[in-house]
Formats: structure tokens, C-alpha cells, sequence
């Protein structure tokens, strides 16, 4: 017998299977992190983890082990940043080839650490061992500010769906790669390239909303819109409408022939925030810090259960197709 | 360049350019686990990650799905009781390539979560990821009891030495796999085919060592005795002298050929306890509740710095070579 399911049924077999009534934990699989209130402890604890494959996620030489390091690391700040957790520490279990050099594990250490502490978040330990492909595990521990922890769950219809940044600026990124185009000189090409090689994981806005009390739920768009949405909308029990002309695609891609509404909705690791406001709230948004990444109001959250819908231009609305990373890619769970 | 330090070296280089100090971390790298206080908390909570790689580690013809899920949670466990910790939950990252089935999946969890359950550890999260090779990655959480941690470092010149169990018995069980024996009806085949592939986390009497109060450091053998107990030398600035005749080891396997004294200071993933206890505290040993492992003293710490002594029966004392694993394996930093 062949794994026939895709990852999403794995995912939903393991939650009903092994998620046990647990005291210590608030949260467990299947949010952007797990959430526990040590006892005693004044915050919340949230934790998350990671795996990247050689060859799966990355190739070593589309990327300097430096950039790899940050990514490593950056993927897994992102999903803190996602429940609005403040990075503490984290752990990293790195498999290598023989063939991996020493300067190789220096610079890629060192761009984890730099990454990490640029986000608060310090080296606590880890696991070396061989391995056939460069393989990178790392769980990452944020602590909440003020007991404000926000979830996948707790949008309503009616709520207004806002994401940050440019969803589909990685992908293009990795269009790029594919065709062998490693550098440029041209602006949007290196944009493209940076997104994809070192995502900025959003910590720092991630906790403002959850600091505001205004936001009502918040993912990170780690494999498309179109594969994160309907996973928000099915936490939260509500379906979803998007509007194709609200979404801030990186437009400059079409100049090496993508489609970059296609990429916003499917390319995946673009790590944006994804995030929903109740309609009487959405003014607080008007005080967001100008150092901070643009915010785009995209859609609206509706009654039903995890169906979304996009409306073109001219006002037709179709249901969208999951059409994000279904080769099985690292999706936390 | 290619990377000609060993696992000893490369983590010695992490402790040194990494491991800053930081308020929230109690212990990082070089311990069994890392400890940190949550803000707030009542007690000392602790970390520890390995990684499990088809091939390096296991082979998926030597064991079910089911028994490697125990020993991968297992492994975890072990750290968490050479802490004194109390497991709580965990998280798994798992690389599998498209051969592995749903009937895999499942079985590899159940063994996971029966293991984890029967010491207390519920599943909290994870990921899935394509890879080449069965790649596991677990990290494990657990919680101190009165705040009573136990370090590898804090022994002391004069300390005695103690290990649980019986070294070298996992390393038989692997003989017996890499000659095409899979399974025997003779008892000690069959004991040290257990041993090796599903090991038993020694956490129930870690915790009570722990509580005792009477140990002054302790660890896991993992990498075998003549690895592990240099380590512990390292942490605590001691040397350590043991006794060939003391060891407790398993004698068995000389029936399928093995040297058991070399098994034991040489073979690995015994996940047994090594810990040193004063002189004058000896004698709470004797209260070692009857359901528990054997405990046996083998040995005492030196004045000095991380080197190793083994003496013979006719009293001559030699330095103990490290020949524990040096292929890369997984071993906590």
C-alpha cells in the first residue's frame, strides 16, 4: 500500500488519533505552534518546529549556507511571529553529507544565530548527525507578552482578512532559480531572490497585532493563500471570499513571465501574515508603525465551513482551488 | 576543505562562538538537555532534541515501524531523565520518501505515543517533509520536580560512579541485526534484540536520583562508556578511574562471539544512567526501590581534567581509549 493521503489528511488523522486532553497544553498539533502555560508562569509558551531537506526545500546551490542558516531559522521565527510569541531560544538538529566542510557549518551557524538574535531568540542546544542530504530540524520557543496569544481559530463572518507584505515574491524568487538565474543587477529580480533565499520572518508585527487586542485570529502563509486560507477558515469554522484585485502581488515578476496573482495564491514560502479584524476594529490599523511592513485588507470572512471563494475584477466569484505546495513540503502541524 | 573535526570538536566550537550568555537560559548547549525557567514559573523546565536517520541510525528492515517510534521517543526520554525531568510533551519532524506507506505512518506513531504516554509525554505538534531517507527529528519537554536538576557537571574528585542497567547490551542486540538475526527464541538474543531496539527511558529513576538529592551529576550513555564518561569528566574538571571486573556487563553475548567489556565501554545507545554520588551518601542506594533497574558502582572520580582510567583485575590501570561512536551519529550538544 502507497501513502495515497495528502498531508492535510495526515494531519487530521494524527490530531484525531493522538490529541489527548492535556492540562499542561492549551494548544497542540495544529496551529502555527503548540501553546503551554508552564505552571506558575506568568506567559505563555509557545513552540514550533521545522524540518528542511536538501533537494526538497532548498539546493545548496541555489544558496550560501550563510542565507540557508537565516532561512532555517527565519521559517520557524515566522510561525512564533504567527501566534504573536517574543522568540526566546531554539534548538537545531542539523544531519550532514561528508562532504559538508567546516567553513560550511560555521557560516551557516552563523547566519541561524544572527538571524535568531536579531529576533531575541538564542542557541540552546541540538543534535549533529550523518546524513545522506543536508537535513535541518529546528524547534524554535517564544513567550507570549501579556498572556495575548492569538490562534488560527476564533475568526467570525463578517471579520475582514488583511495580509502583510507581498505574497508571491518568494516564488517568483524561486522562478528565478529554476531557470538558473542566481543574481541580477536588476532591482525586482534581486527583490524576488532575497524573498526567497532569506524571508524576513514578521516577529516584530506579529506582536503589535497580538498586542492591539483587535486582531481575532493569525496564521503564517508558509504554502499560498490558497492552501492557508481554507486551513484559517476551517480552524475558525467560517468560509472566505478574497478579491483578486486587493491582493498585493509582486507585479514586476510578469516581467519574467509569471502570473503573479498565481504565485500570491499558490507559489508558498512567502511566511506573511495572515490575519483577520473585526469590521468596528479595522481603524487600529491606521496606527501601524510606518517601519513596519504594508498591511492589505484582501477579503472577508463568511459563514461556512472552510470554502473559499475569489472575486475577479469584473465580479465574478469562483471557488479558489487549493493549488498551493501539495508535494508534501514541510507544513507544521 | 573538507570537514575533518570530529563531533567532540565541532560542538566545543559551538559552546565557544555561540553559547551567549542569556537571562532565560539556565543551561545551553553541552548537556543532556537545555534548562530554562520560565518567567514566573514554579519549576525548571528542560529541552532536548535528536535526530534519527534511516540508514545512519536504523535500518527499516531491523525494526517495525512501531518499535522505532518507541526508540525514537525513547532516546528523547532518556535525556529528560538524566536531567531528573519529569516528560511532559513532545513534537516530531518527519522526512519520509513516497515508499512510506499510511500503515507505516500510523504504526511508527502508535509506537511513538504508547512510549511517550507510558512516561507521561503527550504529542503537541511537528511537521512533515519529503526526504530520500526516514529522517525522525524529536524534540522533548519536561518539567523538574522541587527544582531539583541534575547537570553532567557538579561531580567531584572522590565521588563515586554508578551505572544503571547493563552496558553494552543494545550493542549486542546490533551484532546479532548486522549478522541477518532478526529474531531468536534464545532469551538472551532476545534480551539484547530489546535492548537494542526498543531501549527503555531511564526516567523513573532519574527522577528519583534526582529527588534524592544525593547525586552530584549524571547523564545518559549513549555513545558507550568510554565517550560518555569522559564528558562527564569535561563538565565536572575531574578525571574518573573505573573498574574493568566492576562493570556490570553483558556477559551473553560472548556466546555469539562479542567481547561484552568492549561492548559495553565501546557500543552505544544503551540509554543507560551514569551518575557519581558522594562517599558519605553512598548508602541511600540501598533504598533503591526493587522494580527499578540495578544500579552498580564501577568507579570513582579523580582529581583532574576529563581524563579516563581503566583498571584490570590484577590491578594495572590504563588510559581508556574513546572508542564509542565516532561515525557522526546523533549525539546531543
Amino acid at each position: 500500500m502507497r501513502r495515497e493521503k495528502n498531508e492535510n489528511e495526515i494531519i487530521e488523522h494524527l490530531i484525531k488519533r493522538y490529541a489527548v486532553p492535556n492540562r499542561a497544553l492549551k494548544k497542540g498539533i495544529g496551529d502555527d505552534a503548540a501553546v503551554w502555560l508552564p505552571a506558575g508562569a506568568r506567559e505563555f509558551w509557545s513552540v514550533t518546529t521545522d524540518m528542511l531537506v536538501e533537494e526538497v526545500d532548498f539546493r545548496r546551490e541555489w544558496t550560501t549556507p550563510r542565507e540557508l542558516g537565516r532561512k532555517s531559522i527565519a521559517v520557524n521565527l515566522s510561525d512564533l511571529g504567527a501566534m504573536g510569541a517574543v522568540p526566546r531560544f531554539f534548538t537545531v538538529s542539523l544531519g550532514m553529507p561528508a562532504n559538508v566542510t567546516n567553513r560550511w557549518i560555521r557560516e551557516f551557524y552563523d547566519g541561524l544565530t544572527s538571524c535568531g538574535g536579531e529576533h531575541g531568540a538564542v542557541l540552546a542546544g541540538g543534535d549533529l548527525s550523518g546524513a545522506d542530504k543536508i537535513t535541518i530540524s529546528i524547534t524554535a520557543f517564544g513567550e507570549s507578552e501579556n498572556r495575548k496569544v492569538v490562534y488560527r481559530s476564533g475568526g467570525r463572518p463578517g471579520d475582514l482578512l488583511y495580509v502583510t507584505g507581498t505574497p508571491g515574491k518568494s516564488a517568483a524568487g524561486l522562478k528565478l532559480l529554476q531557470r538558473g538565474i542566481l543574481r541580477s543587477s536588476s532591482s525586482p529580480r534581486l527583490e524576488a531572490l532575497r524573498a526567497h533565499r532569506t524571508p524576513e520572518p514578521r516577529c516584530a508585527i506579529g506582536r503589535w497585532l497580538a498586542q492591539s487586542g483587535n486582531i481575532r485570529c493569525m496564521m503564517d502563509v508558509s504554502d499560498g493563500l490558497s492552501a492557508d486560507l481554507p486551513r484559517m477558515c476551517a480552524a475558525s469554522g467560517t468560509n472566505a471570499e478574497i478579491f483578486a484585485e486587493k491582493i498585493p502581488v509582486f507585479a514586476e515578476s510578469a516581467l519574467w513571465g509569471c502570473d503573479p496573482l498565481e504565485l500570491a495564491l499558490s507559489g508558498g514560502e512567502d511566511y506573511e501574515l495572515l490575519f483577520a479584524v473585526p469590521r468596528a476594529k479595522k481603524h487600529f490599523l491606521k496606527t501601524l508603525p510606518p517601519d513596519f511592513p504594508p498591511v492589505t485588507h484582501i477579503g472577508t470572512m463568511l459563514e461556512g465551513n472552510a470554502k473559499v471563494w475569489i472575486t475577479g475584477a469584473e465580479g465574478t466569484r469562483r471557488p479558489l482551488p487549493v493549488r498551493g505546495f501539495d508535494h508534501f513540503r514541510g507544513k507544521e502541524i
